[in-house]
């Protein structure tokens, strides 16, 4: 998506340690207009598909789940970095580990949040390792939703995330995919 | 605001320990449709006041805020529970004490996303102790942008937070203000 890529090129900035920070517009300040721009791109591409709920991870896949939501006409869910004390028996729970950050969540939703009866589309704003995206396709799993696809913002290519996922049977629409990435050499998109 | 007390009244359930659980449309589950309407209501309430950013607060406050952006065709920013390693050179940091959860959480803002050229309305779903909201003043002082006033969706009118950040000078406006609530008389709106 050519809107997306040259934000990340205007606005994008590589740090040590492989991190693109998009914090300008994507994931600290955010660009709504932006975010309702990939939102109807993510519709046209799962137009048909009969996509009925949105699954995100807290906290950054919040705000684009929300704008895009307006796309699909439907509720949003976001699975929470669990702190509370809700029992099992209420509460679907997967485990992530999170590269950037170097730590287990114990992530959950609300059983009476999905089920049997939705038909998902996941999103996030990044796709790297893939273990947001797997731990959420874990969830869908355990309430025996379909799972439709993943809308990405930003998939790093070169890291293993996309394949793992794809391999799964999960079609997987990042509009933006960096084939490698280096302060050297800037952002190269595939 | 009728339709939000209407979907307080018909899907909020008060558990032990003045929990009010409104996550089948608020704070887990969330109806954008809602979200849009709560912030048409607050771009009429806070129209002329030349609100350029909205700030809150991670993680139930992101949902609402990106949606309510639209109204008021301006970004968002949401302080970050620190997890990372920025420098406070490049950070405006506060402590926010959740009662909820009953831990210290330090909050952060990028210096780059906030700035003395900023007229803000702070937007979150809940009010009660008003912990999160000063931390939110505080940061915005810290970054010498001018709040332009809160926008809240459920106050709880009977705890100190809504008295506390008026007393303040901070203009705040609540969808929803709860007088009283218990199991046993249900929920009373002011």
């Amino acid at each position: 998506m050519q809107l997306l890529e040259e934000r990340i090129r205007a606005e994008g900035r590589i740090r040590e340690g492989d991190i693109l920070k998009v914090d300008r517009f994507l994931n600290h300040q955010m660009d709504v207009e932006l975010f309702d721009a990939m939102g109807r791109e993510w519709a046209r591409l799962f137009e048909g598909c009969g996509v009925n709920k949105i699954l995100t991870i807290e906290a950054s896949g919040i705000g684009i789940a929300c704008v895009a939501a307006f796309s699909f006409h439907c509720p949003v869910v976001f699975a929470k970095k669990s702190r509370s004390k809700n029992l099992d028996s209420e509460v679907y729970r997967t485990e992530v580990i999170s590269y950037t950050h170097g730590n287990h969540s114990d992530v959950m939703v609300s059983r009476d949040a999905l089920g049997p009866e939705d038909r998902v589309l996941l999103i996030d704003d990044f796709l790297a390792n893939g273990a947001a995206l797997c731990g959420l396709l874990d969830i869908c799993a355990q309430a025996g939703a379909t799972v439709v696809g993943a809308g990405i913002a930003i998939e790093k290519a070169y890291q293993p995330g996309g394949r793992i996922v794809r391999e799964r049977g999960v079609r997987v629409e990042s509009l933006a995919r960096i084939a490698s990435m280096s302060p050297e050499g800037g952002i190269v998109f595939c």
